[in-house]
């Protein structure tokens, strides 16, 4: 899937989703989420959950801009390791990438940072069950 | 701190968490949120974040109860398996426990359920980190 | 598998493997391990690597109990958190227990103890990948 | 340090290691390993346990080499991701580089490989503590 095929199916299937895919190339899939009060923790640090969300959809759309659109992957475990105090002020932002893109299993990671600033603020590495007669049609 | 001061405290410092304290005795605390529309996926499932988002409030309460009201326990890392699919017309619930409670660091594990059903959904494990002023003062 | 037969496949299989299985119920596998010089590291403590290792057996001992003799099931991941300091004077106990049986993954949590001694000295989480053919036939 | 002191750090505080640090520089440590009979599984495959033992060394010379020689550093999380069958047949390497050096708490991860080989083997992601009196000191 290229840029716009993969927003517009993102669009449709997770409209719950309130961030973005930003670029998407060979190897990495960036997207950003813009801010808000809701997102926020007691001293005007972004939630955990937040990131951990973010991070998960910039899996989902890496899997699907490398194996199309598949709505029925499912992640099976997420581990995210928080390294530094996100900004409330900066939108946020993902890098995904893909360490093994199996037959039934794919595992990836991403980076989280604020936009702007160097230091990323989690890690996060996770693995996706892909259905069976999707992997054997396309893998 | 006993349940209604617990309500209390996360009332007044997360006025973003929908959920609620259900129950807490010495060894577990017990969270849980009534589904909407936001919280699902395609398919009628419940999000993964969803999930997790329940299950790092509930750690942290779980922490809260022990060593009192500390607004700045940062949460460092985060494992969730997810092993059932969740349903999206029963309230979730969030089941926390400690695993160790050290001087800096505070290790626990969440079992999340769909009420009134018997397969465990996912299973979180955690790390907290705690300031050292309070931990000299308190553990 | 019953116990006679756990222990006779471990043997054949793994004669790597140094430990024992002392038992096995419908919830719970148990193994035990002596501790030796080699398994130490400064200050007199086990090596995580040690737990490590045995905790990974001891899941795989739960699966080959639950699934019957599966030479091939394969560890997808391994989460381990460590909480206590072994003692190098008492051997190493691991109770693994299964979270989630399904048909192309199994999840399981491990608890490592040093016998006579109640504070867990490690929580592992971990998935097993199930070969097709198996799974068809058996679960 | 440099790495013929860390060699010999390494060296007298583990001898029970059998790999060799290979090369050092500001962002990366290289471990390598012999693969002998011991660290076979069935299927002519590196055990699990062995690509761990790996990581987690590497991970602490990693840490030495930027805050000098801290026999103490502990490992108190370690998630590992198996993403393609070792060779039986070329050394291990194990690739470590530091996420986050914090006053408390380091962050890193590691990538394992056969070595001339493309294909990475495993992913771990791990949490040292550091003694609280050297990071007052040094960091």
């Amino acid at each position: 899937m290229d840029l716009p095929t993969l927003q517009d199916f993102l669009a449709r299937e997770f409209p719950q989703f309130e961030g973005e895919v930003l670029s998407l190339n060979e190897t990495c899939c960036c997207l950003g989420l813009q801010i808000e009060d809701k997102h926020l923790r007691p001293g005007r640090t972004v939630s955990g959950p937040t990131l951990m969300a973010l991070a998960d959809v910039a899996l989902y759309a890496a899997i699907l801009a490398r194996l199309g659109p598949i709505a029925l992957a499912v992640t099976t475990d997420f581990t995210c390791h928080f390294l530094n105090k996100p900004s409330a002020d900066r939108p946020l932002l993902a890098e995904a990438s893909l360490l093994k893109l199996g037959k039934r299993l794919v595992i990836g990671e991403v980076r989280l940072f604020s936009e702007g600033e160097q230091a990323c603020l989690a890690h996060v590495v996770a693995t996706y069950s892909i259905p069976p007669q999707l992997t054997n049609a396309r893998v």
